[in-house]
């Protein structure tokens, strides 16, 4: 019935929106929809049962996939013509998911396809994606569970010698050990975090990348300029531990901020500024609020601790948000932006990630997820909010 | 110089081929010609100096860029219209990467430079990557040695009820710690092997996913159906080690085959048929000679030693390659296939992987890398090619 569930919801909006078919390339939707992570292209039109198409492994998908769905063996570039033409279509509107896509494919449906009008079909799609049900809560939690094994790794391995690039392999191996599927999922084409993280010590905690306005770490070599570096730990640094997870296709993200040795006054200090902020935007989150309104609360608080300058990057480089969604991506709606229109609806589930990235002290980052109920609200994690000292 | 060689490859190929300018934005790309891995975007004309443009850690890409690329603080859809006229350009034939861009970044350029016409500048920047210079060459040999590593962790930690995941956490482990850089890139907007590679033991070594018709394990869940699983590795067990690990952004791809205990007289004969097609198509691996050739010269060795219908796949499920190239992404040219018309260059570099996949019985593989030199060859790893016993 879930998947069931899901598609008629889909095709709900589809009509609404006047999109009469959609045709879905990208994995994750897939998966959304019909249950397998297997190369395969789901054909949905707004009124009947999709399809979907596979070219290998297509025993093993009639496996994976609800009874109501029937499994066509041929390619992604199958002639949808034929089938669109099954369900009644021979023009109309079609859904592509346009931020996805690459130019070539979009360019041979929109030449098969030359009656239909193309639209991007992702924003419904996320739209829906954002509410999760009841499986999808469990393996999030499952998926933030798996912090716990994290933080034991960082709180054995982490000391004055060890390089960042070994903490991270020790990271690596106790998440996978946990059960991580080290694949995180991003909705962009382009570069894409380590599943080992943004592991940042010392000084590289405030040297930001342009991964992303946070603290990224510099990297091993030119080629990818984020996460660990071969620099080594020293005492008195602080370290930021920001990772992805991935638990049977749902992702937990967390950040947790150490001091190797004892925490030093301004340290200690810094890192309560930003437990401050985001006690103060968890205890403001609740079904109905906008998005919008939790980043004025955090900036709010930010300024307060006369901290502004320093609040979600540094300097001109400031970011404007504090949270992010999670779900079959890393980072998904809702977007707990200085800007979104979005009024938090209840079961959704996002981050709230205050940091102050002060350049000579160091940076400190507090990440946890929140999942918003119909009434108040749950973290997902269990490792504490502490600033840890590493004896 | 290193940079200025390349750009002005490419230009020369771009006139050549009567394309006035190109704008890459895949980060493979624009690593190859600029030498940074931070989010930018690169403008190259036909003739002239390109551009490099970028919304963030603008300080950072002026240190990674040779000194007669100018950074432009700006993001990535720029009104080009202005650049393009700079360089004397009001129309004209524009090259894009229309494999990797996605259709919404595409149509906003084409509607921004609508007296352009749009191709796909890909093939060309992929047929130059395919011959590799000596610090390429350098850096693949560096990303092949790390393989010395992982070989040791699997002879270390394979055993009778371990998991295949906990080996995939241990070899993870080991090749970060050898400097592996955990992001493998394929280029493909879909989905990707893990970056600790297809593990597969007893029967997971037959069941094909729709990854690759090839050994690629099962996975933990349907969110990726490959990989490493929750399977117990047992006494008799074959097991395929096949990992595609990043040096500095340069690909080494190896595959061993294990066995747990004494190899029966079956599995022996069966890796050695392996062993033997791969000496074959070593032995013949030459500058000049067709890649069409060389996976004839792998086929009619599987012919000769009866082994045609397991020969790189099972049944109707064999793939026809017997090799592929490697440089900045785990998979370019030359395609070591049936069909190529290719012929190889002197200083590519390619995989020579010959498997023989047997329901019931198990399967086998050998891959190594192979740089073709202007007379003679080299393999770039030193894991010996036996079928090691894990006693």
């Amino acid at each position: 019935m879930l998947f069931h569930n899901r598609v008629e919801h889909l095709q709900t909006k589809m009509k609404t929106a006047g999109i009469d078919a959609a045709v879905l390339y990208h994995s994750r939707d897939v998966f959304y929809y019909a249950g397998t992570g297997q190369p395969s292209v789901l054909l949905m039109p707004a009124q009947g049962k999709p399809l979907i198409f596979a070219r290998r492994a297509v025993q093993w998908i009639k496996r994976d996939v609800p009874p109501f769905l029937e499994v066509v063996e041929a390619g992604g570039l199958t002639p949808f013509v034929k089938y669109l033409g099954d369900y009644g279509l021979r023009s109309g509107i079609l859904g592509l998911e346009e931020d996805m896509l690459p130019a070539n494919v979009y360019l041979k449906i929109r030449e098969q396809l030359e009656n239909f009008q193309l639209i991007n079909i992702s924003p419904l799609v996320l739209e829906q994606r954002m509410i999760k049900d009841e499986q999808e809560i469990n393996l999030l939690k499952k998926a933030a569970l798996m912090f716990t094994d994290v933080h034991k790794a960082v709180m054995e391995y982490a000391r004055p010698g060890i390089s960042e690039l070994e903490l991270a392999a020790e990271i690596s191996r106790a998440a996978r050990k946990a059960g991580n599927e080290p694949l995180p999922f991003m909705r962009t084409w382009r570069m894409l975090p380590f599943h080992d993280g943004n592991i940042a010590s010392g000084e590289n905690a405030w040297e930001m990348s342009g991964l992303a306005v946070s603290i990224t770490g510099v990297g091993m070599s030119n080629s990818v300029p984020w996460g660990a570096s071969r620099r080594k730990i020293q005492k008195g640094d602080l370290l930021v531990v920001d990772i992805t997870l991935n638990y049977q296709g749902y992702h937990s993200d967390q950040t947790r901020t150490y001091v190797i040795g004892k925490a030093a006054k301004d340290q200690l200090r810094l890192y309560n500024s930003a437990r401050q902020v985001f006690d103060k935007v968890y205890a403001n989150a609740k079904a109905g609020i906008k998005a919008s309104e939790l980043y004025r609360v955090a900036e709010e608080e930010a300024r307060s601790l006369d901290l502004l300058s320093y609040f979600q990057g540094c300097g001109n480089d400031r970011a404007p948000y504090i949270g992010h969604g999670l779900g079959l991506e890393g980072d998904e709606l809702p977007g707990i932006n200085k800007g979104s229109s979005i009024i938090l609806p209840a079961n959704c589930i996002f981050t709230i990630e205050p940091k102050f990235i002060v350049p000579a002290l160091g940076a400190v980052q507090l990440e946890d997820m929140v999942w918003l109920k119909e009434n108040g609200r749950e973290l997902m994690s269990e490792v504490p909010h502490d600033l840890f000292e590493i004896k």
